[in-house]
């Protein structure tokens, strides 16, 4: 193990953060100044800034600066620990590098929520503070793009200052970068990922020159911050004001699903906000190497690819089986009954297709509470949460590709057990799948996080006390599938579950052990288990 | 495919469940002739008997009779076809006679139910006859000694004639036989028995001789019946019927369920009884090979055996867990409060134990509504349904060595991640497992259990209509998760799920789709998938 290397790319990771705090800064000032509301607009609040959300501005303010500050010198240490070396980085070296930075980024990202005072809500008129587990779990949720908030009141800037609003969203910005420059670019996808990434990508070969990757690290970097920026613009053209355009253009492109108001992206009322979310959000959930090719002039490649096609069919099949459930003999979409005719199907095509994608691409933005739904709805929404975004994406779950290669492994074996001796490939449209290892990787992926969810799962229903559901007011007779949605919906990376982590619900009554758990859930799922497991195995320290 | 082979051995299957039939009708008897009743007792009716169950009774018996004459004429037909032959018995043909003969055994299984115009209950005061898929549901839920039941109400003599009460529970004794028999010995327990089979096993060796392959055939015979024996008298000395005895010893040492009580074996209300049982219910769990050395005299073999260890383990470890869950700060076992000191401590142990073996070994006999229990033991109880007896038992489920290897295999694979180069073997105790293929094996498995899972519970979903709920009295929002457990408990031969399928209630408010369907699943879970699933492959047929 190479640690000062290690260090040494640690040491960026730290300087990264610090500086997107800093633009993070900007957002306080109309508030303090009292002056120009840059992002004035009648959606987050009405009339002159006063109360006593001034100084606390001013407090979330200085709470980033020191963090940003306290980035700055942990950089500073790790770098000057970790001197310059011309070492290259070997696969567990990338490993310790993506494991750790995710770590990194955790403690720091969190440190100005805590810092801030920021409140998760109110009890008896009084703010109740983010305690540690909070600020962890906050930050996590963001690097992880995954969207689960402990946070019940977003729009009152009593409880959280304007600019530790912005920092929130730009963890998405970041985590996104991180997952297609560190994951996708360097580590090769994981273990899915690498069959597709060998055999289409212009950059990077299995361990690749050192300059093919950092070519193609800034390509999909510079593909990730051009469509951030194209929606920002589309979305202040539909009538966002520049910071909601921002923050929702973070949490699309980076499937993350953090919002700035209480009703999620519900709240604007607007269906063309609402498709373009949804195109956008289809594209955050795509493979970055075949967008790389479209911009090459080479749309073909993304039109032919195997993976690409199932990940739009899983789309249309669901949205128009939940179409069906939802109109045949329901209500589902139009409960008070006030739509007719083709609207009444404009809206009910918009809600299902809305969901569908920001469940399949993990996002977890809401325009509809989905809790009201037929079952065999809701059912498909819980399988679209497995499914996930396509390898190469900022989308999390197992990845179109893995839930392909699974069904195709199963097949494969079923067939082969009453003529063992006759040998097939599979096979990826017309290519044959020729890597040995591949169906054992694909298979102990999923079994592994059949296990880790399972135990999780368990730790979870003894940890959490029954009296948690009584005050939250939801029925404690689903204790245990709720328990089971929030471990799915973390280790996935999507955000909300069912019940009391539902659409129009969030984490914020659960204790502190179940939140020190989720956020290792998210870490985990994020970075597809190995690059955070392996940290646990003493092994993997001692030898080179 | 040696079709005259596999057509002559289906042929011995149904001289086989016709002679059992055979066995049922004495049973009748006491109830047509009012004369010395052989199972008299307080516990199944009391006075003279009188009423309509007398005629009710005589169709039973001719139901039952007829039904043994068309198995025995549907024997001598395949016998016919299939004439003798001296071929030796491949992998694919074993597949065959497994797959088939269960198919067959349904169908001959459930014919006796339907002419007897068994009913599933009461609907305004008038018996609710058994349809097709009822049928075929309650003959496989027998054959796979799952143990699950259409029937509301099994002790009134006017709804289920005792002559085919007896033969309901006969149908468990003839599963486990077969299991023994047919799918233990023959096809060597599967591919992770195997692995034991080979290294242990004085019988067949992999494609072993006939002859020793038909020794260990009988032997196990021998000591399943032996046991079935030693249980009945147990049972008859502490206080239950001959009747009873033989019921509840066919679905103990068939892991199977059926009791003769509408409040199963916790209607004795008798400590004894119970303890009884357990006991059984523990031996009919471990490998039968293992029993044969204990037999021989060398009980050594059992007490070192990784998986025995590791599946009594796995009882004593749940059980603790579950009487800590159930005593501190509640009153799982007591609700009324009437126990106190030692004897509450007696009946959580008793309790608690009886709940963990019977769901751990797929029995599903209930003592205690632990619907009521802590949402950790519930949670617990789920966990150990997917785990199931040891391999060459009767137990259902995944079987304890399957998920030990897994465990194993996902650990060594993470391991594996960081320095591939360094090739370690799994180990189970102390010996290496060298078996390339055994990996796979495993991790396809447990792969087709959830893919079979996650399908057949979207198909439930959408079959069943939410009125099932509301007309059963059961909250309609735990649809997903009683349909989730239904599939659960009948994929793996359990019987008993959650909310709506829980341990007071049964399967009959299902429609037939549905009930097809659990009939299917009872299927494929029992002879461990291949030998189902290989079937509906058309190239199965074709090829040699």
């Amino acid at each position: 193990m190479n640690r000062r290397l290690v260090a040494r790319l640690l040491g960026m990771v730290a300087w990264l953060i610090g500086l997107t705090m800093v633009f993070s800064l900007p957002w306080a000032w109309p508030v303090l100044w009292e002056g120009p509301v840059l992002w004035e607009g009648p959606v987050l609040w009405e009339g002159p800034v006063t109360g006593m959300h001034q100084p606390f501005e001013l407090r979330g303010f200085l709470a980033l600066l020191t963090s940003s500050a306290v980035c700055g010198i942990v950089g500073w240490a790790l770098r000057h620990y970790g001197r310059p070396t011309e070492d290259t980085l070997f696969r567990k070296e990338a490993m310790a590098v993506v494991g750790l930075s995710w770590i990194l980024a955790t403690v720091l990202g969190g440190l100005p929520y805590f810092l801030g005072g920021v409140a998760r809500g109110r009890a008896n008129g009084q703010p109740v503070r983010m305690n540690v587990a909070d600020c962890l779990f906050e930050a996590q949720s963001g690097f992880s793009t995954t969207g689960a908030t402990v946070l019940t009141d977003i729009e009152d800037p009593e409880l959280v200052p304007r600019c530790l609003l912005f920092w929130r969203s730009s963890t998405h910005f970041l985590g996104g970068l991180g997952i297609i420059v560190l994951f996708v670019a360097i580590l090769g996808q994981g273990s899915a990922g690498k069959v597709l990434m060998r055999a289409e990508m212009p950059g990077p070969s299995k361990e690749g020159s050192q300059e093919r990757m950092q070519h193609t690290a800034w390509v999909f970097a510079a593909i990730y911050c051009g469509l951030n920026l194209v929606l920002t613009l589309l979305l202040r053209l539909e009538g966002m004001n520049w910071f909601e355009a921002l923050c929702h253009a973070f949490g699309t492109m980076a499937t993350g699903g953090f919002s700035t108001l209480n009703g999620s992206l519900g709240g604007f009322h607007s269906p063309t906000i609402e498709y373009t979310v949804i195109l956008f959000m289809i594209l955050a959930g795509s493979n970055f190497t075949l967008m790389y090719f479209v911009l090459l002039g080479k749309p073909g490649k993304l039109f032919r690819d195997y993976e690409w096609r199932t990940y739009v069919l899983i789309i249309l099949t669901t949205t128009i089986l939940v179409m069906i459930a939802g109109l045949w003999g329901r209500n589902d979409f139009d409960p008070h009954g006030e739509l007719e005719g083709v609207k009444a199907l404009e809206v009910a095509f918009r809600d299902g297709l809305f969901q569908v994608v920001s469940i399949l691409t993990t996002t977890g933005f809401g325009t509809a509470d989905f809790h009201r739904w037929s079952d065999f709805s809701r059912a498909l929404l819980i399988l679209l949460m497995f499914i996930g975004g396509c390898a190469g994406s900022t989308g999390g779950g197992m990845k179109v590709i893995r839930v392909i290669l699974f069904v195709k492994i199963l097949r494969h074996d079923v067939e082969q057990s009453f003529h063992p001796s006759v040998v097939r490939h599979l096979r990826l449209g017309k290519e044959p799948l020729t890597d040995p290892e591949l169906p054992r990787n694909i298979l102990v992926y999923v079994g592994l996080i059949v296990s880790i969810m399972t135990i999780s799962w368990i730790l979870l229903v003894a940890m959490e006390p029954d009296e948690t559901w009584i005050q939250a007011g939801q029925p404690l007779e689903n204790k245990l599938v709720d328990s089971a949605s929030a471990v799915a919906a973390t280790l996935h990376n999507i955000g909300p579950g069912l019940g009391i982590v539902g659409a129009t619900q969030n984490y914020a009554p659960f204790g502190q052990g179940p939140k020190l758990l989720f956020t290792f859930l998210m870490m985990l799922g994020r970075i597809e288990l190995f690059a955070i497991l392996v940290l646990l195995i003493p092994a993997f320290w001692r030898y080179r």
